[in-house]
């Protein structure tokens, strides 16, 4: 039976890297929402960067950039980190260059994997399928804050292994059964619960919140973005 | 009011570490139960080393020496880390040397901290009571496995933030507030669920899982170790 885990920062890949696996890396508020918002809005091409650097050099090239550190757009992109920037005027048909504080650099680290997929609410249930046909062991990655542990992508976490397992995956991985046991908690009352995570702090003060809901909706779209070499693109 | 932290993994201390804090250490399976036992049947001080041949060295110098890795007594040891190894015959007014596979190195990791105390179930309120008192700021160090994520440490890290945060602390640690939700979860029936931690199948394994029901038991012991300079005895 395929194998499941759950790794709750980047700062662990590497206790559990299995390049055998596919990898889905999650970053709820905001990075893979956003990511997935764009290809829900037509975006052709997605090259995420782990520098500020790297964005600078495309946009100079004419690239159209999403960039955010720390919550704020970076002066010279076009657009920042919330879902609401990547409208379909901005996005259709583009290829965007993509940099934020933590999900970015999540995405790239994952690279030798298997597959890396890109996973949000918006796009559960599809991830899930996708990953039960496949049928590979199966490894989620939360972007987390700064390496440090958080609930949203936790939760997140949770949700997704609670529909693998209940497919043919197994598990004895601990932080498996942690975010399984969190998703369980949340799940009643789900926006309740995320608005007593810090990152609910951290964007309210900048005025960011009004994204919190819209990111957990779920299954509005069944398009997975996948990494092809250094472009994330749609799976299916 | 004094801030609340929980670490899970000793790989992201530097990402939590607060020099100002007392950080609580603790590996209930099994190196802070059995620490806290050896201070119970009488051990006069402990002295935490990260590698086997810093034990053998002491080995070589007449001290009575606790050696584990991977679950297994090293073979020039006196005991293991099994909390009933450590027996008032063999511990009773000696200084003895201990290391294990992730306990001892999170105890020497903190070490430039306000003050390092050793918790586990066995001095739950003690703990507790002593954090109280000195109204400093508290981070909770998880000594995991092998760096990963591990149930038991974490429930245990809720049960002590619960009492805390009842208190005079406070937190926006989403670590703190994960620990406190599994503890949640967990102590409706703590054996039952420490029964779907992968230590227990480790400990199984290999025949050693007899002590998980005892570091378990709450509350039979008001001694709390602690570092000082490069030695355990008992804080109080």
């Amino acid at each position: 039976m395929p194998k499941l885990e759950v790794c709750f920062t980047p700062k662990t890949y590497e206790e559990y890297r299995n390049n055998d696996a596919i990898v889905v890396v999650t970053d709820i508020l905001r990075a893979t929402s956003s990511i997935c918002t764009a290809f829900i809005n037509g975006a052709e091409k997605l090259i995420p960067v782990r520098t500020v650097e790297e964005a600078k050099d495309y946009k100079r090239k004419g690239f159209t950039v999403a960039a955010e550190r720390d919550g704020f757009v970076l002066d010279f992109a076009d657009l920042g980190n919330s879902p609401e920037n990547f409208t379909p005027e901005l996005v259709q048909n583009h290829t965007l260059v993509y940099s934020t504080t933590n999900g970015t650099n999540s995405i790239m680290m994952a690279k030798e994997a298997r597959e890396v997929l890109i996973g949000s609410y918006l796009n559960l249930k599809a991830t899930a399928d996708y990953l039960i046909e496949k049928g590979h062991d199966v490894l989620i990655l939360c972007a987390a804050w700064k390496n440090k542990f958080n609930l949203e992508d936790s939760v997140y976490a949770g949700a997704l292994a609670e529909l693998l397992l209940e497919a043919e995956f197994e598990t004895i991985c601990d932080s498996t059964k942690a975010a399984i046991d969190l998703w369980g908690t949340a799940k009643e009352d789900l926006m309740g619960y995320i608005n007593k995570t810090a990152q609910k702090g951290r964007l309210a003060k900048n005025g960011l919140d009004g994204c919190i809901e819209y990111c957990h909706t779920f299954n509005i779209s069944t398009i997975i973005p996948k990494l092809e070499n250094n472009y994330l693109v749609a799976a299916n």
